[in-house]
């Protein structure tokens, strides 16, 4: 949930108008969860990127950005997915836009059980599975890949930002691999 | 789709200064289609509001509008279901946050089957059971109720605005009573 | 999972030959998770039946049974409700027959994680919200509503049979609900 | 639907016991909707099945067939993918096991929009992306590839049996590509 237009050349905002903006407007944002599958369709792995936060700890997120403007839900998630995990990474989009849920982020931090101080975003969901090689970019250090059940271990839901840990139980029950 | 943050006195924004960001930023809406089912859940009959719209002529829509700065999507539907509808639609409210499909309305005409000039929205869509009496308010003239065979008429479609006749096949399909 | 079309006198099959078909044919079934719903559709409570099972043990389970031959989901879905949680329950029989999951039921303990020594079952699962009173009838000894953080506790999950637990962490991960 | 656990040599059943089995209890099946989708997950093309009906009729059909005894659904999807396009159409098998939908057909006809005459076939509903070579077997005379419009026309739905146009038009709108 670290990056805005900005982050990607977007003319449309100056850095202070958009956050001005984004603190009276919900902001509409993709998740995509990572998979690994294997020939059957099974989940192997889901991927969860480690990155440097803006308060200089190190946090576990989702794939995750902001739609732009005129900009499909499909093709925000392809230039997040790309941004995020490499341009190798051989993505499967969607081919419904059916979420698997819509996750609804907000700034007051105890309202709900996700939080983005930043903003009110809300994100629709999705499961992407990867079939090549993933090169994390931008300021994520590393891209991990686990399995369910390290997933969901206390330890990596701990290390989760803004409450993903959530979304990402609902990805894995969505998929009936919730441990 | 023809009411936005202003029409509700919310404060946030000039009308003006909301016309500009919205030709900037993917507005989030909520689509809700109003059916009655019968004690089986079996679908009856889908709503249809009949509305004089901007430019003076007579159409049809779903329910619709904007979700607002730190609301949730379900409040955004009670809400935009008591403008459309009245106080006592008694609308059960989806339990979950899985939309039956997302509509994404862009500004330019001809870009996508789904259109709406003043804005590039992004709308999660829900089926919506009413049990009790809906009195239309505000701009609305009517709330029809057709069956699905009516609905999916020439005639009805071609009054639908917005390319939302497409919506509401996909509801009906989804509900397993596309014609 | 403990009745089969015997117990409602269907005539098709005698006992024998119905336990002889299911060790050689997937059987379908429905399974429903009991909600209690506020007036905004937020989840309130859960509800699951403590049964005495064939064994002789104390055993919490869903709402689940059969699709008989000629029957529609739909159909199946209000009788077994109306079987389990009398016929004063009001449940809210879902619109659309998209389950949130397909749970499978099988025969070999360790196969996989829902397991019926019975058979082979392949459940529909819906979420049944219900506004009415819930008299449990036949073998269950009460209904208890539980809140999504008691029914995800280790006692409660440990009590449930089936591995039936899974299913309702993820009826509880669809409603966004899951602890 | 032409086929039965018979036709693969599965040794539970006599013909003529499965024949009578099927007339008493409801049978489980996936359907399956074979799409090309282009990189970014469109749509472009859907696949129907040639066959010459037992009628000796032509007719268009989806990907189909009955789910065995402990056999997984996913497994049963791949198994009919094989059989019906070949073993080079290299499937996407879908990740989560919640079906688009569920299609109910019934041996009386009339009784519902989708009819089988030998039974009363439940069926798990599933798109399914191909990137393969389809190479139809058994008693499919060819695979057609057809834009989302060439599948709605008239024609082709009067080809379709079982009244599976339906089911493909619920997965189109599924899609969010209903013409």
């Amino acid at each position: 949930m670290s990056r805005t237009a900005l982050d990607y050349g977007d003319a449309w905002f100056e850095p202070d108008e958009f956050d001005e903006v984004r603190r009276r407007l919900p902001i509409a944002y993709v998740n995509a969860v990572p998979v690994r599958v294997g020939p059957d369709g099974q989940l192997e792995k889901v991927g969860l990127l480690l990155r440097s936060m803006d308060d200089g700890s190190l946090g576990r997120e989702l794939v995750s950005g902001r739609i732009r403007y005129h900009e499909t839900v499909r093709s925000a998630l392809l230039r997040h997915v790309e941004n995020d995990l490499g341009p190798m990474a051989l993505p499967q989009v969607p081919v419904s836009p059916q979420p698997f849920t819509v996750a609804e982020y907000f700034p007051t931090r105890g309202a709900t059980a996700l939080h983005d101080p930043r903003q009110h975003a809300i994100a629709l969901c999705y499961i992407l599975p990867v079939g090549g090689e993933c090169t994390p970019r931008q300021d994520a250090l590393s891209l991990d890949w686990l399995s369910p059940a390290e997933a969901m271990s206390d330890g990596i839901r701990e290390e989760m930002r803004h409450g993903q840990d959530r979304v990402l139980a609902q990805a894995l029950a969505h998929l009936g691999e919730l441990p």
